[in-house]
C-alpha cells in the first residue's frame, strides 16, 4: 500500500540500490557533505553524503564510490539535511486550492507528504470526490496520502450533505492504493456510546491493515476519551490543553499538536512535553494553512519554528514532522527519515537549524524545489464539468429571505440567536427581541443581528434553514458562501433581503464561492468552481482575493479577523453551543433540532 | 494479520471496550493501585488502575467505576506493572524444548511473546516443520509470532538439509495467519550481492506488509551494510561492537541486542546507547536461551538485570523489550504497551523496578504466571510419529569411522583441521601431520586431534563429509548429535571408531539428540527425539540431562563449557574459517569445498 507513493516499490528497487551501495552502478544523485539530522537518533551527523538511485536513498555515509559520469552531485558544503516534511492531519480543499496549487505553494517550504482527508469535497460529491482529489494529486510531486472521510455528513440527521459514507463505503474506499487510513473520525460520540456503524467503520480500517485517526475535542475526555482510544484509533489533532495531550499520548495515542492558520494548539498543548521522557507519540500538523498563511509565514517550516519557539528542540522537532508521523501511519519502512531503502525526500536548509529555512527540497530524489520555487511545471488537472456543477440551486430573490414571524405575534418576539466569539470555534446561544414588521422578523443591525440561511444545494431537496446571528458586526448588506462546514450548503447573512440575494445568486451563477453585497453591488468575489470549495487560481493570486474579501467584510461593519472562516463553522452542527443547517437550528449540546422562536 | 495472538481482534472486541470504559458493563479484571511503568512516554505514573475486557486493556487511570460483582480485582498495592516482555528473535528448538516446555519455563519469567524463527526444524522438516511448531503453540497462552525461515539450507550447494525453501515458499507461508515476517536473512553476502532469489524473498514478505528480519554479522559492515539496509531488512540481532550497533540504529535499522545462554553481546554494544540521544531503535533478544540459563537466571528478565548492569536506565531497557520491539513488527496496535484497546500483557513486579523480579504475568487478560510458575497446564502437543522419524540412517560400524589415506601416502599425511576456540563462534584452520595406520588416517588424541564425520540424515542421499577437528581436548570416548546447525545431520567425532559408532548408533535408534560414548557404553544422551532437535522433557528434566551429557564430555578430556554448543556450529559453513558438511569440508572464507589432505 504504502508504495503507491514512491517512485517504485522497494522490491523493485532492491537490487539497484545494492549495486549503487556496493560500487557496481553509479549513483543518480549525490549529496556531498552534508550536516544530517539523524531522526532516528537525534543527533546531527557530521560530514555526511547521501546516495540516491531509483527514488530511494542507496547509501547514507561517505559515498565517493558511488559518483560516476551519470551522477549529479549537489555540494551540501555543511549545510544541514532532514528528511522531507510530513503533515499528519489536513484537508487540502480547506486552502481553497487544487491539489497541484497547493503543492506549488507547499513543497517549496519542505513538505514532501500530507496526511489529507478530503472530507469537504467528500461532503460535496461522495466518492467521486475523493477520487478527483485523488487524480489531481497524481500530477504533484507532493505526495497526498489519503484517509477515508469517516463522518459524511458529519451529523447525520441534522443536515444534508451531498453524499453519504458508509461503513460499507469505507470497506470498498481501504482498497483503494491511495488511501492509508480513516479520517478524523468526528463522532467521537458514536465511538464510545458503542454505535455499532461508527465502530464498523474503525473496524474496516483496522482489518484493511491501515491507520483510523481521530478527533476528539472534549478537553477532559476522561473515560469517554478512554473508550474513543480501546476503538483502535491511533492519533488526534484536537487536544488544546498540555493536561489533554498528555493523556492521549500517555495512553499511546499519538497527540498531533495543531498550529494552523485558523486554530494555534502549539503553546498550551506542547507544555505535555515537558512532562514526559520520550517524544515519540508527538506530531505537528496544519489542520490547516490558508493561502495567506502560506505565503507570509510558511507551511510545517513556519510550525517548526514555532515548536521551537515554545521550547522544543529542533531535532525533536523534526522528529515530530517525519519519523513520528511515519510511524504513526505504519509508513516509517517507507517515509519519514533519510536511512537506505527510504524514499529520498529530503530538505535543505541554509543558516541555523533552529531557523528551518529551506534551500531546497527532494522529492523520490528529484530537486523539485529550490530558492521558494517549484522546479518542474506542473501540469494542471481539468477538473470535469461535472464537478464545476455543484450548484443545484435556482436562483433566490429578496423574497426569499423572509422569515415569517409565529402566526398571531405582532411587535416583537423572542428569537434564538447564535453569538460567535471571535477567533473561537464554539459559539454562544443567545435570545433577543426581534422586531415585526408585516407579520416578518426583522434583523437589527443596531444590535448586530442578522438573519442567516442554509439552502441545500446538492439533492435540490429545496431544504432552507434559517435563524438569526450575532457578533459578526455586520451593520449593512450581506455575506454568502458555499464554505460552510461540512455539508457546504449555501451560507447565506445579512441585514438586507436584497443584498442576501444578490450575494447568493452570484455564488449559484459562478459555481459557488465566498460573496460580500452590498447596496445592489458584489463588493468582493472569490470563486471557488470546483465543488464550490476549489478556485482555480494559485495562492498568490487567492490571497489577493481573499484579502479583498476581508477588505469587504470590513466595509460591512465586521472587525473580526478572517471572518469568513469564522462564519462557515455556522453550520457545523458538532461544535458547541448552537448552529444553524439547511433543517434548521441544531442544539449541539444536546443534539436536538429546537424551535426560531420562543414563547413568552 | 495481528490479531491472530490475540484472544479477539480488536475490532470485534471495541465496542465491549467502551461498555466497560464507561462504566455500563462491567470489567473482567480490575488491577488496582499500581505503578505503571508507561513506555509510551517512557516515565512511571503512580496510582493507576487498569481495567480489561475481552482480553484487552479497556481502560488506563481510575477504573473504580469498572468494577462489577463478575469483576475480578487484583490489588497491587503499589507495585510496578509493565508490559509483558517480547524476545524479537529467537529459535524456540534451540532450548531443545517443545513450545509448551519452552512457554512453562519463559512465561513466570515474564515473557508474553516470542519473534521465533523455527529454522531449526524448518532444515528437517521444511514448511511441515514449522507448521508443527505453530501447532504446538497454539495450546501455550505464549504469543508465538513466527517468521519464515529465509535460509534453509543455510548455505545452498554445500550441505543438504532435509528441505529447502524458495521465494515461491516464502509466499505461500506469509499468507499464513501466524506469519509476522521473514526470518534473519543470514545470506547477506546474497543481498548486496544482488542476488534475485534472495531480493525476492524479502521482496515477497514487503508486499505481504510484513517484516524482513536480518542477520548481517561482519563487525564493520560498511557498503555491505548499507546494501543491506536498503532491501527492506529492518532489523539485526548480530552486532557485537558499539560501532556496529551505532551504524545499524543510525540508519533507522532496529539493533537488536542479543545476551543469550551462549553470545553475550549486551556488554559491548550497549555502548552504542550512549551515543545517541534515542533508543527507540534499540531491542533486547535472547537469541537464544537453554534451559539451564531459564532455570538459574531467567529470560528477558536477566536480560533487563544484565541491561541495567550496563547502564541503561530501567524504563528504557523495558521500552526495548516492549515498545519498541513491537514497532519494529508494526504491531504496535496490539503489543506492548499497556493502553486503551491493546492486549492486556501485563507483568507485576515485586521489589525494585530495577531488579525486574516478576511476581505475576497476565497475557490476554489472563493470569498465568504467579510466584514463578504457571496456574493452569498447558495441554502437551502430541507430535505426530513422522515427526519423530527424522534418522533416515541405517546403523553404522566402527568401520564407517575409516578415514583412507590418499592412494600411495603412508606414514603421515598432511591434514587440514579445524580448530575451535572456546566460546567463540569462528574457528581456524590448521595443518597437522596425522600418522597413517593400515592406510587409515589416525586421529591423534595426543595432540587433540579428533575425527568428525558428517552423516545425511534427512533424504537417504547416504553422504558422509569427513575430516578432523582439534580443540575440543577429547583424549577418549565419541560425541555425536543431531543439533548441528543448520541442517541437523548426524554429527560424531571421536578418537575411537568403536564408541563413535556407539555414539551415531544410539542416536539413530531413539530419533536423534546428543550423545557421549566411552569404552562401548553411553556415558550421557539426551533424547531429542522430535526432529532430532526437540525433547519431550521440561526444562528441569532437560537441565540435568544436559548437565549430565556436559559431564560426559569433561569424561572425555574436554574443558569447555556447554561444549556441545561450539561442537554443534562445527557444520555451519556460513561461519568463518573451516566447516565441515554431509559434502565434505567447507571454506567459509571464499565458499569452496577444500581437500582434507594436502599435496607436500
Amino acid at each position: 500500500m504504502q508504495n503507491a507513493f514512491c517512485k517504485k516499490p522497494l522490491w523493485e528497487a532492491s537490487i539497484a540500490l545494492a549495486d549503487v551501495a556496493m560500487g557496481r552502478a553509479p549513483a543518480e544523485l549525490v549529496i556531498r557533505d552534508a550536516r544530517l539530522v539523524n531522526v532516528c537518533t537525534r543527533e546531527i551527523v557530521e560530514h555526511t553524503d547521501v546516495a540516491v538511485a531509483e527514488g530511494r536513498v542507496a547509501l547514507v555515509g561517505d559515498a565517493a564510490h558511488c559518483v560516476g559520469e551519470s551522477t549529479t552531485v549537489i555540494e551540501a558544503n555543511g549545510a544541514y539535511i532532514a528528511p522531507g516534511f510530513l503533515d499528519g492531519h489536513m484537508h487540502i480543499e480547506s486552502s481553497m486550492m487544487t491539489v497541484g496549487n497547493y503543492a506549488r505553494a507547499v513543497v517549496p517550504h519542505g513538505t514532501v507528504g500530507v496526511y489529507a482527508d478530503p472530507h469537504e469535497i467528500c461532503n460535496v460529491f461522495g466518492k467521486k470526490g475523493v477520487e478527483l482529489l485523488i487524480e489531481d494529486s497524481l500530477r504533484a510531486p507532493l505526495k497526498a496520502m489519503v484517509t477515508v472521510p469517516s463522518c459524511v455528513p458529519a451529523v447525520p440527521g441534522f443536515e444534508d450533505a451531498g453524499a453519504e459514507i458508509t461503513s460499507a463505503d469505507v470497506r470498498e474506499m481501504m482498497a483503494w492504493e491511495r488511501v492509508v487510513g480513516l479520517g478524523e473520525m468526528m463522532n467521537f460520540p458514536g465511538v464510545f456510546m458503542g454505535d455499532a456503524e461508527v465502530h464498523a467503520k474503525i473496524a474496516e480500517t483496522l482489518q484493511a491493515g491501515k491507520c483510523p485517526t481521530g478527533h476528539f475535542s472534549m478537553p477532559d475526555g476522561g473515560n469517554m476519551l478512554q473508550a474513543y482510544i480501546a476503538s483502535g484509533v491511533r492519533c488526534c489533532h484536537e487536544s488544546t490543553t498540555a493536561r489533554d495531550a498528555l493523556a492521549k499520548m500517555r495512553m499511546g495515542m499519538y497527540a498531533m499538536l495543531r498550529e494552523g492558520s485558523a486554530w494555534h494548539d502549539l503553546h498550551e498543548a506542547s507544555g505535555a512535553l515537558k512532562e514526559i521522557n520520550d517524544s515519540r507519540y508527538c506530531v505537528l500538523i496544519s489542520d490547516d494553512t490558508h493561502p495567506d498563511t502560506l505565503l507570509e509565514l510558511g507551511h510545517m517550516d513556519h510550525i517548526l519554528r514555532r515548536a521551537v519557539a515554545e521550547g522544543i528542540d529542533p531535532i525533536s522537532a523534526l522528529q515530530m514532522v517525519t519519523v513520528n508521523c511515519a510511524q504513526c501511519f505504519g509508513m516509517d519502512g517507507e517515509l519519514g527519515s533519510i536511512a537506505p531503502g527510504k524514499c529520498a525526500d529530503i530538505v535543505f536548509f541554509e543558516g541555523e537549524l533552529s531557523d528551518f529555512r529551506v534551500a531546497k527540497v527532494l522529492i523520490d530524489g528529484e530537486l523539485v524545489a529550490e530558492n521558494g520555487c517549484l522546479i518542474n511545471l506542473i501540469e494542471d488537472f481539468n477538473y470535469p464539468d461535472w464537478a464545476r456543477e455543484s450548484m443545484k440551486l435556482s436562483p433566490v430573490t429578496a423574497r426569499s429571505f423572509g422569515v415569517a414571524a409565529p402566526a398571531g405575534q405582532s411587535g416583537s418576539v423572542k428569537a434564538r440567536v447564535i453569538e460567535v466569539i471571535p477567533n473561537r470555534v464554539a459559539n454562544i446561544e443567545r435570545f433577543f427581541e426581534l422586531a415585526v414588521q408585516d407579520g416578518q422578523v426583522q434583523a437589527d443591525a443596531a444590535r448586530d443581528v442578522q438573519k442567516a440561511f442554509v439552502f441545500e444545494r446538492h439533492n435540490q431537496t429545496g431544504t432552507v434553514g434559517f435563524g438569526f446571528i450575532a457578533g459578526f458586526g455586520i451593520r449593512r448588506g450581506a455575506v454568502a458562501q458555499t464554505v460552510a462546514h461540512d455539508a457546504h450548503n449555501l451560507l447565506v447573512a445579512g441585514v438586507s433581503d436584497g443584498d442576501m440575494a444578490l450575494a447568493a445568486n452570484t455564488l449559484i451563477a459562478c459555481g459557488g464561492g465566498l460573496c460580500v453585497a452590498l447596496d445592489g453591488q458584489v463588493l468582493a468575489l472569490v470563486p471557488l468552481p470546483v465543488a464550490g470549495l476549489i478556485s482555480a487560481c494559485g495562492a498568490q493570486e487567492l490571497s489577493g482575493q481573499v484579502k479583498a474579501l476581508d477588505a469587504a467584510w470590513k466595509a460591512l461593519g465586521c472587525g473580526i479577523n478572517s471572518p469568513y472562516m469564522t462564519f462557515a463553522l455556522t453550520s457545523l452542527a458538532c461544535l458547541p453551543a448552537l448552529r444553524i443547517t439547511n433543517r434548521g437550528l441544531v442544539d449541539c449540546r444536546t443534539f436536538e433540532m429546537v424551535g426560531l422562536f420562543l414563547a413568552d
